[in-house]
């Protein structure tokens, strides 16, 4: 028996997000994760259907950029903001969490992959990564002097790099060209964040 | 009937990560989530144990540098490729994502909170967010002309404006100084690249 795919409440399914057949279903917005949401947006929305890796890049750094001012005035106000101020770092989180999201939608359509499948296979690779980092965390039945810690990370990175990656890590080169375009689209930021300053 | 807890395989419950008593519990790493794999990380690694949200917050625009680098690289190379430049940006997807989940743990600490009780509440408060201002999406049966979609979005904002926030947001002075605090970064971070650069 096939399972019933529907917009029915209490266990139905939600619909394939890539089916944009008119009318367009709903889905239960209140059990949507991160991924699955995403995918709705990529496939209904035109101005999040139009972007690429490299035009969603700048957004980043500007959600980095908003998240440093919020840990700033968290910083700066400290325990008199209350919860107020742990608050504003949790929605810049969630912002940056968003382009993070939005980058693995693109990388499922180019995949050719089912909604949500880059989503799983970066939290795996999260996990694999800095498990196999931190052997004095997972390996270890004490607690480690923080001098061998860095020393025993900087062996497993040297193990990593001997090993190869099936990924194509870019050129010192290509880093430079990055870390430029990223400084100007930050000074873009910057000075977006400076007129609205005399405005207000 | 308590559930039972501890390291056995199939169904037991890892260890709370806070608990630090010796000889360490083994979680079972095959398993761990993201947000629960930081919990033991932060609570053992004395490298992550000292972090706070200022001190952390240099690696998110580190990373940023990173995934830009990824994503130039795998508009150069284009289909040549193969799978190896995508494979590479979810590589820096992940470790942008491992800032996100550091994040969160502190928050969890903050708040006295459960480990990844910040994790599921900023996936949640996404969801909430991008829904409402994606109504073209999600309140639609049809597409919506990117016009139509740009004023809807600007709309949304301004309700949740004139809504209020339980966030306290940063005034224009510390986004700006925030802005100028990323560029000092970022060009750290672009001469240490240039420097290893000319080393190759």
């Amino acid at each position: 028996m096939s399972r019933v795919r529907g917009t029915s409440a209490g266990g139905g399914e939600d619909p394939d997000p890539r089916d944009v057949r008119e009318p367009w279903s709903r889905p239960d917005v209140a059990t949507l994760t991160p991924d699955r949401m995403m995918a709705y947006i990529r496939a209904r929305c035109p101005w999040a259907a139009a972007h690429t890796h490299r035009t969603l890049a700048p957004y980043l750094l500007e959600e980095s950029a908003e998240l440093m001012a919020a840990i700033l005035e968290d910083e700066r106000v400290g325990s008199a903001g209350g919860s107020a101020t742990a608050d504003a770092v949790e929605a810049e989180l969630a912002d940056v969490l968003y382009q993070v999201v939005f980058h693995a939608a693109l990388l499922d359509e180019r995949r050719e992959a089912e909604p949500g499948d880059t989503w799983s296979s970066l939290q795996q690779r999260l996990v694999d990564k800095y498990v196999r980092r931190h052997p004095h965390v997972f390996e270890s039945s004490s607690p480690v002097p923080i001098a061998d810690v860095q020393r025993r990370y900087q062996d497993v990175k040297a193990a990593e790099r001997a090993e190869g990656s099936a990924a194509r890590e870019p050129s010192a080169e290509v880093h430079a060209e990055a870390a430029d375009e990223a400084l100007r689209i930050l000074s873009d930021i910057r000075e977006t964040m400076a007129s609205r300053n005399r405005q207000d």
